[in-house]
Parts: C-alpha cells; structure tokens; sequence
C-alpha cells in the first residue's frame, strides 16, 4: 500500500532523500524524522552544506580531481613532483592514496575502468586527456593504480597501448597478499604473484621503520 | 588517521551528512561524490527539500502531529469522529496507523513513552495537553496505542492514572500472535494474553472479509 504523508513537504524530503544509493523510502522518512526532531540549524545547515557542495565544486582541468579551482590544490602545489602521475578510477582513490602519505607525485582521475557490460567505453573516460598530458612532456613515470579487477586490467592494458609511443616509464601497483591477510585465504593467483615478485626482507624491513 | 578531503566544501558536506542516523563518516563521504556525480539539479533540488522541510513543518496544537498549518489535516478534517482518541509515540505511528485505512478518529502523539533509563519522563511527553484536551470534554474514547513494552506499558497505566476521574472509556490494542507469525515462535506471555483475550471465529471471519 503506497505511504501516504501528513505532509507535501515531507513526501518531497522524502523522495529526494531515498534517489541517495542505499537508501530507501523507509529510511528516507526516517531522516527525515530524525532532520525534524533536531534543531532547527541543522536541517537548515544540512540542506546548504548540499546546495554549497553542489554549486562550488569543480574539476581540476589537469587531474579532473574534484577542486574549487580550477587546478586542484595538488596539481598547483609545486613542492610535488610533477614527473610522476598516478593513473585512479575516482576521486575517492585519490583520497585514499593521499592517507598513505607515500605518495609526492601528481594524480589523474578516469572516471572509472573501460567496462563494455556496463557500456562504458575509453571514450567515457578520461583516458585521452592522459595521452595529451604525457605527451606535452615533463612526465617520466606513470603509475597504473586501478582495481586488479578484469575491467582495471583491461583498462591498464589500454593505457599502456595508447601511451605505448610516447617516453614514458609504465609501471603498476603491486599485486601481492594484502598487509594483515592470512595465506590460507588468499586466492592462488594473488599467492602466485606474489611469489613471482617477491621482494628482499631487509627492504620491507626498511619499510616497516618508515 | 584523519581522512583529508580535497576541499572544506566536501569536508562540510560530510560533516553534516554524517549526522544523520545511521550514517558515519564513510557512508557520508559516498552519498557527497554521488551527489556530485549527478546531475546539478539533484543536489540543489536536494538541499533545497531539506530546507524546506525544516522551515515549513510545524505540529498540529491540537495533536501535535507533524503539519504544514497550526491544525494538521487530520484534526481539521470534518468528517472524522472527534469524540475516538488513539494515544501514540511518533508521527511515524500516526502514519502506520492510517495506513491501515481501520480508523477514523483522531491522534494524540505523545512524542515518546516514559522511560526513566533514558532520562523520559511524563513532563517531556504530550501527557498534560492530553489530560487538557479529554477534560475540556467532547473525547469519549481514549485508545492507547503505545508499544507492548516495559516503558509502553508503564506510559499506558500513567495515562491511565490521569485520566481516571474523567467520564471517558480507555481502551488499548488488543495483544496477540502477529498476523503472518507462527505460533512456534510466539512467546508465552503473547500466547496466553491471545488465548485469555480470543475472539469469535466468526467475527474474524467478517473482519477479513472487510
């Protein structure tokens, strides 16, 4: 039986909320509930965090990394090293290579991985803005950080045919068992590459001290 | 360590977002980029929802359901039996109820039940305009439809207590096996209040014919 609401502007809350992925119309009304129950700053606050969120965010013409400027504080930040270019699906995997820390070169965002199923195509992507960077020069490395999925290798694969031509070093992440995992449940491919790419002790040792 | 956003628009955003029930700062960060991998309109139209719900939804004086104008819809609505009064926590509850489309009185909403471990008591509920509204007269029943828990129960006997010199019939809802519910996994107390309270068969039989 279809919900019916005391209210027009709480069913319009409730349908905006519940376009939100994971969230469905019985979730909605209650935070919609909850938005009501709080003080009234906070709806107010809630609703144009959104609204600022929405208006102000650009993408850096150089990474396509999310930004209020035109270039992204990373890419305009000249401390870093602007010959290494680590290749991302999205704005969240710049993030999360950014919490490592271990990374001082500058970034750039597909937009995802070449994935035919879901009709996405290298022409979605912003694999020809990559081509053109690298071929304007000054970069040396660049570091294919995708998913070690089907679609993120075949999407390596493509990067590394089209920048083929160019001088520049291709190099990938590593693959290996993942840090805290137990052998016995990893899969034999990953065991076999990482057996394959083995590493010296005393080095990962070093690591570890970082 | 402390996740880095790439702008104070999106750390805003994530903020507010991870208000919310249920929704921590992962979950919050997930739903900005969607909203930001939208189409514009969505984001405003959004934010703008909230706003709005936040600045247009007041309580009925009467019931104190949630309404758009000082008397919500329901209260004002002529053609339903003003003298039937169902007592209920939420405006969640005003919705289930019609729902059932069963009911054609009006609602009080307590804005919970008693509950001393949560810090409740009977002054931050509805309780007193309750005892205002049957005293100025007109209320012939009075339903308690609160949850069949420790705290609902207690709510109910309080209600009961101030209530009990005025000329008005108290009833509740009746306690039983959940329609759809195997008798193998009710508990005791609901299987012998279902046996004490049993019903004519035939009369169910209308009912479901209903």
């Amino acid at each position: 039986m279809e919900q019916e609401y005391a209210s027009t502007l709480l069913e319009t809350a409730v349908n905006e909320l519940s376009r939100l992925p994971g969230i469905g119309r019985k979730t909605a009304l209650r935070l919609a509930l909850h938005i009501l129950r709080q003080d009234e700053k906070y709806g107010i606050e809630l609703g144009e965090a959104i609204i600022n969120l929405r208006n102000g965010i650009r993408y850096c013409t150089t990474c396509h990394n999310i930004s209020e400027t035109d270039t992204c504080p990373i890419c305009s930040n000249p401390s870093r090293d602007a010959s290494t270019v680590c290749v991302v699906e999205s704005v969240k995997d710049v993030m999360s290579f950014e919490n490592t820390r271990q990374f001082n070169g500058l970034y750039h965002v597909l937009g995802g991985v070449i994935s035919p199923m879901d009709g996405i195509g290298p022409d979605q992507l912003e694999i020809e803005s990559l081509v053109e960077r690298v071929a304007n020069g000054g970069v040396k490395e660049v570091i294919l950080a995708l998913s070690a999925t089907m679609e993120g290798e075949t999407t390596n694969f493509y990067i590394y045919r089209r920048l083929g031509t160019l001088p520049v070093k291709i190099t990938q992440l590593a693959r290996g068992v993942s840090v805290g995992n137990e052998i016995e449940y990893t899969d034999e491919i990953t065991l076999g590459r990482s057996l394959l790419n083995r590493t010296l002790f005393s080095e990962s040792f070093n690591q570890h001290l970082q």
